[in-house]
């Protein structure tokens, strides 16, 4: 991509920005409010005030570009870029004072995330993929996101958010792969496929997502090597079923699982 | 007591070493091996390097107190009082490179614990109740600890470490409680408490812990106002089935729950 360094510099300064929004924000007592009247899908403050000030830096840096963000919609662009952005990821963490959420950015060129990054403002971590990068920023500097060698399905580690995994069908496909692991872990939100390309973890699975759930996990993932697909094996960035594996030895076993 | 300060300088000395002794091991390929060999517990070196280092901070300033610790079991002392030590919590937590486990201390007097810690080496957060403390202590300073205003059962957020729980039984028990609380996640370990004390969260609900599992909690949650237990109502310094609860009314709702 051309403009590839513009690019990154527009996604760090909005992940500044975000950053800067939210965390007054942070463990403090804050009205929430339902976006849902059915079940608890608390939007705070934070995460309008986040996505206001990444979309003022787009406007400032990169008006041509289009936007998908989950508090304020869709806005057209004319450059066949569209940025997908999820202000505060997790917010049920979030309210509990947990530091598994985060700001995610991607960057769609219309065939595919080609760029995005995981920020976790709290504990001042940057977890960036794609355009040539797949590094982890902290205020210490910056380190190389590699997935880490392949293990056997027995032997691995899988994360996800909810036991409940999604519709009592996704969690009894859940529980197929989870009972063939050696451990499962829960709470971990978008944080999970940080720690897959930190090379911690082996397999992330989740249910119920949308687009931008997973633009900015998937580009940081792929980056580090990793594979992420729908329960299918087909594309992930739409949403819905997702798997992310450090191997395709993993994932092809994980995926015969979900589809047994 | 009246070698107060004392104390509280001996545990922050002790937290600092554990401190040093871990992060070097954390998020880095390190050996496991299975402490039991049924079940998955992993022991790492990190965690016998930081019971050792609090360890040479006690035969250095309190040569004469007891200590009862997860990786080197007990020492007798003739002070009266004991240190009750777990080098990291959340052992499983920390092999996947979350940030929920921590380094727990509690003092012990015979009678119960009066004093104790959470720290969270990654994070640099520290935990401290009991002795006329009760706070948050990172970098930038410290701030009180304090439970939050009681909420009904029903608005309450409740935390936990596994879905399993414990037992079938204690499992049910806990499900009764989680089917009337606002929101449950999962995942959290000893970080649930801490979380509890800053007034973030109402109610932590746990099983199958040991003794060196509750102490520093304990001291923690008790300082910042609130009440932890046995599922009975009866003291949990020993471990086993603990609930710790931001209020009163909330305890007396929650044990209710999981003993009809």
């Amino acid at each position: 991509m051309q403009d590839a360094q513009d690019i990154i510099n527009a996604a760090h300064q909005m992940a500044d920005a975000a950053r800067a929004a939210i965390l007054p924000f942070f463990r403090t007592g804050l009205a929430v409010d339902n976006k849902r009247q059915s079940g608890f899908d608390p939007v705070t403050e934070a995460d309008r005030a986040a996505e206001r000030a990444m979309r003022e830096v787009l406007a400032r840096l990169r008006p041509d570009d289009g936007i998908l963000g989950e508090e304020y919609g869709a806005a057209e662009g004319s450059s066949g870029l569209t940025w997908i952005l999820d202000p505060i990821d997790g917010t049920r963490a979030f309210m509990c004072g947990a530091a598994s959420w985060g700001v995610l950015i991607g960057l769609s060129d219309g065939q595919g995330i080609r760029y995005g990054l995981i920020d976790q403002p709290f504990t001042r971590e940057r977890f960036e993929g794609g355009l040539g990068q797949a590094r982890l920023v902290t205020d210490a500097g910056s380190r190389p996101l590699a997935v880490r060698n392949s293990v056997d399905l027995s032997q691995a580690t899988l994360l996800t958010t909810y036991p409940e995994v999604g519709t009592s069908a996704e969690a009894a496909a859940f529980r197929r792969v989870s009972q063939q692991v050696r451990l499962t872990r829960y709470g971990l939100d978008c944080y999970a496929y940080a720690l897959l390309a930190l090379g911690q973890i082996d397999l992330v699975i989740e249910a119920g997502l949308q687009s931008y759930d997973i633009a900015g996990p998937l580009a940081v993932v792929q980056a580090a090597g990793g594979i992420v697909t729908d329960w299918q094996g087909g594309p992930a960035q739409g949403g819905g079923q997702v798997i992310a594996a450090a191997s395709a030895d993993l994932h092809r076993a994980a995926l015969d699982l979900l589809n047994a």
